[in-house]
This record gives C-alpha cells, sequence and structure tokens, in this order.
C-alpha cells in the first residue's frame, strides 16, 4: 500500500507506516487524516504490531492552520471530529502502536504520537504544541493524554507557553519512552522482544 | 472473524456476532463501539441476515460510566457521535439484523438493541435505561428509538424512574418482539422463515 | 457492487456510480449518505477516475427533509456530520471524480456535485440549495464551495433567493465546467484525454 501521503512497509511481524509529502513536512490536512484512518482501519482487520513514522526532518508538522483557517464553523468543527477519530483508531489498534520520532513533532502531529502506545525519538526530535492558543487543534485529544502522561503542571506549562520541548527533556518529563539515533530500529527490536517472545 | 470484543459465526445463511468480554458485561467501551462499527460496516459489504447477542448474564450493560467520566466536553461528544454511527449503521444494515438478548440489556446496549429490526429476548432478561439522568448516552438515539416503539409515556417512565423492566413487561410493551428461552436459536428460525422463503 | 441505492458499472479505464432509487429522485437518507460514504472508501482502496451520475430526472433531490424533521437536535447534527464526511471522502478521492448531472441536483445534492473536482451537465438540468433557510442541510459544505466557485455575490443570490438555475446560467457562472446531452460519455472522454494520455 502505498498513497502520496503514506506508505506502508511490511516487516517479518511488524508493519511501519512512514508518513510523507513534497514538502517532507507531513502536514495533517483534512485528506491525510482521512487517508490515515482508512488505513489504520483496513490495518486492523489483520492487525500486526506497527511503528508509526515521518522523516528525518519531520515526524509531523501537525495540522494545516491555512486549511483550517479557510474552514467556517461546522467545517472546523468537523475537522477537529475527524482528527479525533483518526486519534481514537490509533488508540484502540488491537496490537501495540509505535512513535518513532524524528525531527519535529508539533500540534497534531504530537497528539497523534500520544495517541500510540509507546513512544521512541531521536535525539534530535523536537516536541511542541500551540495548545490553549488554538482550540481547535486540541480539540485531538492532546490536552487529555499530555496531562495523563507527564502531569498537569508540564502539561499546562507545554501548552500555555508553546514552548518547543527538545528530545531529552521529553525523555525526562516521560513524553517519550526512549531515545534512540534509529527510533524505527528501536521501535523493531522492542517488538521482537516484548510482542514476540 | 474474532477479536477481544466479539467473535463472528457463520451459520448456513445469517450470522451470529457474539459480543465477549473477560468480566462477562460487554461494556460499550470507546474500543468496543470503534469495533462493533468496522466489523457492522465489513458484513455490510457482502451482507447476511445477522444476529447479534451476548451471553446469558449480559447482552450489554451499556456504556462505560468511567470512561464517560473521565472525558472532556469534545472528548464525551466525541463518544456520543461514535455510538450514533455504530446505530446508524446498525439500522441502515442492508438486510435484517436481530439483537437476541438474556441478561441485562441496559443504557447504550438497549440503544443497540432498539437500533435492530427485530428484539428476541428470553424470559429472564432485563432492560433499563438511565433516560434523562444521563444526557450523554441518551445521544445514542434510545430517547428517540423507544418512544417511538412503546409510546412516549411508557417511554418517559422509563427514562424518568431509570425503572429495570422484565422480560414480560417488554413483550407486552412491544418493546421486544418475541419471548424465547434461547432467543438466538429463534431468531435463526425466523430468519429462516422469513427471508429465505 | 450493487445495492438498493447505487451501482457501479466498471469501465475500461475508469468507474461509474450510478445512484438509484424506486422513486427515481435519489433522495439523500440517511443510510444512502452512509452507503456512499462506505462505497467511496472502498473504491479509494484500488482508485480509478470516477464518474457520479443519477438518472435523466434527477442526479439527487437532496437530503431527505421528512427524514430530517423527525430527527432531535443530536441526531439531526449527526446527519450533517455524516453528509460532511461523505463530502470529504470524495473531495479527498485519490484520483479525479466527476459528476455527471441530467436533471434535477438540488440542496445536498448540489453539495455532493460540488465536492466533486469537475461537474459535466446536460442542457436540461437544474440547480437549487434551499441555503440560508435550512441551517442543516447547508452544513455539507455548500456554503462555502459555491462562493469559491461562482463567487460571493452569485452563491448569496443563489442561496437566499432559493433560486433554481438552469443549465446554460449554472455554465455560465462556471458553476458547471461543460454541457453535453449526455454528461457521462462527456465525463468518460475527458477522463481518457486528461488522465490516461
Amino acid at each position: 500500500m502505498s498513497t502520496s501521503f503514506f506508505q506502508i512497509e511490511e516487516q517479518w511481524s511488524f508493519r511501519i507506516l512512514r508518513m510523507r509529502s513534497s514538502d517532507g513536512m507531513n502536514r495533517l490536512t483534512r485528506c491525510r487524516v482521512l487517508a490515515l484512518t482508512a488505513e489504520i482501519r483496513r490495518l486492523a482487520q489483520e492487525p500486526l504490531p506497527l511503528v508509526i513514522t515521518g522523516n528525518d526532518r519531520f515526524f509531523s508538522a501537525g495540522a494545516e492552520l491555512g486549511e483550517i483557517g479557510a474552514l467556517d464553523g461546522p467545517a472546523a468543527y468537523e475537522f477537529s471530529k475527524m482528527g479525533q477519530t483518526l486519534m481514537s483508531e490509533i488508540e484502540c489498534f488491537p496490537v501495540a502502536v509505535y512513535a518513532a520520532i524524528s525531527g519535529y513533532c508539533m500540534g497534531g502531529g504530537l497528539d497523534l504520537a500520544l495517541a500510540c502506545r509507546h513512544r521512541i525519538a531521536s535525539p534530535t526530535s523536537v516536541f511542541g504544541h500551540r495548545g490553549a492558543a488554538l482550540g481547535l487543534i486540541t480539540g485531538w485529544g492532546g490536552t487529555q493524554r499530555l496531562p495523563r502522561l507527564i502531569g498537569k503542571g508540564h502539561a499546562l506549562a507545554m501548552f500555555v507557553a508553546a514552548a518547543k520541548v527538545s528530545a531529552q527533556r521529553a525523555l525526562d518529563l516521560r513524553l517519550v519512552d526512549a531515545l534512540a539515533p534509529d527510533p524505527v530500529a528501536l521501535a523493531g527490536q522492542q517488538i521482537m522482544n516484548r510482542h514476540l517472545v
């Protein structure tokens, strides 16, 4: 399976969903969100552990703000709902889902990573969320999942300051489970260890 | 097809979708609702009459209140939407859907039974809906379908009192179409009689 | 693939989705919207250019107003969401989608045509949208897409006056791309020319 939004790489005992885009930013446009949702549903029919990843510079730059700005009320709300559906499908995936993060993991992209059961990041990855400033995007579950993961105080700071968080800081906050130069490789290794014994 | 939420049993000319869960209560959690929706959509591609059932003690205990309580506003609303989508998919299933009910059939579980075209219950089954007390759950269509089926007065009484209704009373109210010691067997028999002549 | 709502006709290098209904009006009922959404998703898995059409008298008469009237608030909102989802799936279809329009193309049916990339109409086709008068139906994206296509002034006039627009006027407004006695045939020809060179 290969579309303009992602490609699926079948490994021996798991799958890699590699997001891709012409500008490399893997923006979560409406059409990408729909395509990812359909693919997650399809993969869930014959589930294998799944590693979701991007490229070296971007896991995902998040939602497409230009697109959101062009939406009127109901359409913006629908877009928010679409994202929530994608996050729920990932969260409910019958077997483990790993986010393997290199580069920027921002906004809706961070929401997506938070919906995965495990997060492994490269030492140069960067995390951020515009949080409260953009009510819409935080409708994707990040405002719920982040506090549960790293505590209310840190999450609030991250949202309010819209601060960029380094990989090391993300590890300290337990926003990610581990750092590795090649996050996809470590995810694959953990899948072999944890799920296939 | 078999997941932790249900299994599909292929009969000669119809299918049984048997809900299951580790605690036997078949709670309509977010993930179960998503899994059931995906399965109903899948079955609709090559439709056969369908019997939805649970176990002897529970058809379904309804939504997972703990889960709902943990949701913030948008997420709770999304959960309500998910349930509505499941009910619509059942209601729009291209051929007949039967609910074969034993034991408790409560709240969202009753909504699900009401979305089916026919309901057959065991003499020991019990029905109930928390109704108005829980605005959220009644967002699954029960507040609409129940009055249409049993009349406004009876439905209101059932919601407001949150009373448990016995199988015999449910039959008198025409909330169910028939009682039978083995509801799945009678559903199967009715399918053979009605749909395959 | 053939249901009571549509049939799929496989051509050499594209597909025709022909809506059908017992009364010929191709009303966008809740069940039809769900069935179309499922089919568009299914076709997107192995995409070919798609021509959506109706019959000689009706592309589609739009949503089922009687059905909408019977819905309470949350259900009506869900219905609006369902339609938006269908429109988004069409808009995000990986290859070109053509609306081939004969006869009436009204309300939600016009929203559907507007979600397609191209519109070809017969000289006797008629367009209309109840617009502002029915907040609900315009929730399907027509109020956004129409102004983008034909300009704010013309769109407003069309909504407010709820005027019926002739095929020739629709062409002048660039609401449709071309007129042809057999819109499906021209769509097929354009697909051959544009997409298969």
